[in-house]
């Protein structure tokens, strides 16, 4: 078991956890974050590359693999990868080269699973 | 002069006197931010509404007011622009709401540019 | 017209610009944080000073002045607003600090406005 | 050992080491921070609640399991934390998500320690 | 009279009003904070342009004023200045941007007052 | 093979991987980290340090253990680490003591690694 399929295995768990607590504001959050990618005025595969920029300079590991996994699976090209990362560069600094090591680190694994290439 | 205009004597103004100081780093820094915006494996467009997401989150009015002015130039339609400030209101929360005001204000200013639309 | 009216009546122009807006997403948002502030197992005086100290280490003074405003009509006391205030500087530093100057400021202002004391 | 008593050694470990240090500005800062959830003006329930409030907004572990083994000794509900948690996810939006699975993992495992139910 | 004068003119005011209020807490951290920069096994100077740096890395005007003011009277030059701007524009990417164009123009100013130069 | 040992060889190793990326906007931001702290205006210890600082408060763990290590290698003391640490604890708050304990901890590997004492 790799680094994304633990990653996968707890967010799974815990969602489930979180998602059984009976409140509502919890669960309608839930559904909003989900509905803001889909496919709509933006495709999904910008949406989630915007939403990885966002968890770069906000400097999250978790949200960062969450996303790469999604824009690899929206069809996102290792140029298009690339230049998402500069721009997360510039606009963040170099407090963001960790979670680029990071991002790096994940897409290359993504990229040798099963299915993606 | 609206806030707009004022904002972008501001900005040329003081960019002017910080491109006059001697400090090379200082200088390719400026030239790496406007390069990663450039057409390349993704369009200008792209780039700048990423740019626009991430000042969002990280909320920061004076990026806002930059990346929206980009974003009208590269063509973004306003449903467009909805998309990408709900990523940014469901990515950053709440404490984004102030700047998505101020988001939408410079993008009805900037709608009412003699040339924009 | 002083600070309080300007801050309110600005934000109720923008909200009442973004509700205008055809997106659910938005829409659902807004509803999610009108909602998370109401009277549960926590009552709204709890929840309103939590998004107080929130907003604070977040250093959104727009969100303060709200939060402020919010609290006073719960009736939060002074000495209340104090430990509060204490607990947002021992977490979020001197950083903190211009943002305190604003908390005060807004408060002594809502004590002087006619039904609050 | 699990991770509550992991987090828990390394803490009053490094906390001793820091001060061992011979500097009355770092000591002082300690004594600050202790201080400041004691009961007051607002009872150090409360006061807790609000710093498990800031360090999920602020996105901090180690400060969200400080302050929910904190809250479960004040004697915080099941049913006051998922209000609590519904506020810091909606201020903070969706980069909280991975906090707030935290949260909830730690919140399960003090509930199983024995003299917390 | 200038931002300058206006920026410590609501200082002056304002941390008064603070610290008429009748909270140990409070007190005690404004103590903290100033003693923070005080010469010690750092002097002065290093620690006002440490306190330039953090400023401008968390993005707070009103601490950017603060500190640039300090490192004036404490006889940082421009080169210095200039150097550290470039740490803080690295550290924290462009989004420091609009904060480099506040910080060079309250240098500027700074530099424009009788008694320094 | 210890902490600092580990997080040497996994920088070492993905900062190789991205500088294998042929983007030219992310080779310049690397090329510009570095020449930061070079000696210049301000020397190298001074900058190594103000890194740290900024790394600290905005608290970066991978970011304190190279600035930790670097400002180590420019000779800084215990005494100048105690200041610069009491500084940023001050501006940033609790929400630093985590990172203040990462720190320590390396702060004290790196003592007892040859070569340094």
């Amino acid at each position: 078991m790799d680094r994304i399929d633990e990653f996968n295995n707890y967010r799974t768990r815990m969602n489930s956890r979180i998602l059984s607590i009976d409140h509502l504001g919890i669960k309608r959050f839930f559904n909003l974050d989900t509905a803001a990618y889909e496919n709509g005025a933006l495709n999904k595969k910008t949406k989630e590359m915007m939403g990885l920029v966002a968890s770069m300079v906000l400097r999250c590991n978790d949200c960062i693999d969450y996303h790469v996994i999604q824009c690899v699976e929206c069809g996102t090209t290792d140029d298009e990868f690339y230049e998402l990362f500069n721009v997360a560069l510039v606009v963040g600094g170099s407090i963001v080269i960790p979670h680029l090591r990071h991002a790096v680190e994940i897409l290359d694994l993504s990229r040798k699973k099963p299915g993606n290439s």
